[in-house]
Formats: structure tokens, sequence, C-alpha cells
């Protein structure tokens, strides 16, 4: 499958929610990650990002796709800078 | 089609941008819309986001799906507030 995944996070917590991210999809833009990913993974993705996300302040909205080809990707404006310094 | 949209702007184009899309779409979190539309009112839109978007600035993300019947949308935490007030 493939996901999208979007947060607004709380500043205190958004490096740690970018960090998870990172290991599991790939960076799009500021607080966006699109990737594919497996049922098992997604499920162990969504266990770790519950603990760290306050439902009464945090967002996090994960759109799942069953497959990339049929998402069609458009940017306007720059792309994302993934060099590790503006993390 | 569908579409979600998400966009990293500036904050003096960023409400802006967010009155435009609210024009179209449904605002689902704080800078992601979500919803079906036409081809031509997706390329409506386009041009006019293209007026206010600073390409070497800002970012937007344009996801086109064939249909909503496709996407599964899971919300972790809180839900957004479109209550008038905070925009």
């Amino acid at each position: 499958m493939h996901v999208i995944i979007v947060y607004d996070i709380n500043v205190d917590r958004v490096n740690q929610v970018n960090q998870l991210l990172k290991q599991y999809l790939n960076w799009v833009q500021n607080s966006v990650f699109t990737g594919n990913i497996t049922k098992a993974k997604l499920e162990e993705l969504k266990t770790k990002l519950t603990k760290i996300v306050n439902v009464a302040e945090d967002s996090v909205i994960i759109f799942i796709l069953p497959s990339q080809k049929i998402v069609e990707m458009e940017t306007l404006g720059k792309k994302i800078d993934t060099h590790p310094h503006i993390i």
C-alpha cells in the first residue's frame, strides 16, 4: 500500500514525529511524508505515533491508497530541502 | 477526480492561499485540503494558486487521485476546528 501522512504537531514534539516518520517514509514537504509501506509496518508506525502524539493538541492524518500508481503528484514552488541541517 | 492539497506557504501569503482553497475544497488540517473536483476546476485553481505562490519560498503539493473511493483517511489526534475565528 501507499500512504500520505500529514501532521500538525506542537513544536515540542515535532522533531520526534519527523524523526520517526523518516524511518518509514519519504519527506516531501515540511510536514508531509509519503511512501510505500506494508500493512504491518504501518500498524507499527501508528503504534509508535500514538505514543508521541498529544491527541488534544496534535493532528496526524494518514491517507491510505492501494498503490502508488494511482496517485499523481504535482508540485508548485520549491521542493523540499532534505539536508540534515534544517531538521 | 479527488485531490489532496498540502502547502507550506510564507505567513504573508498563507491566508490568501487558505481562502482560495476553501472555495474549492474541504479544510481537513492546518495546511491540508481535500475534495472532489473536476479537471477544469482544478486547472482554474492551479492558475489562481500560481499567481499567489512565490516559487522560491513556498511549496504546494497536489496529489491527484481518480476517485475518493480508493483512499482511506485516518486521523490520530484532534480534528480541525473549522470555526471562522481561527482563520
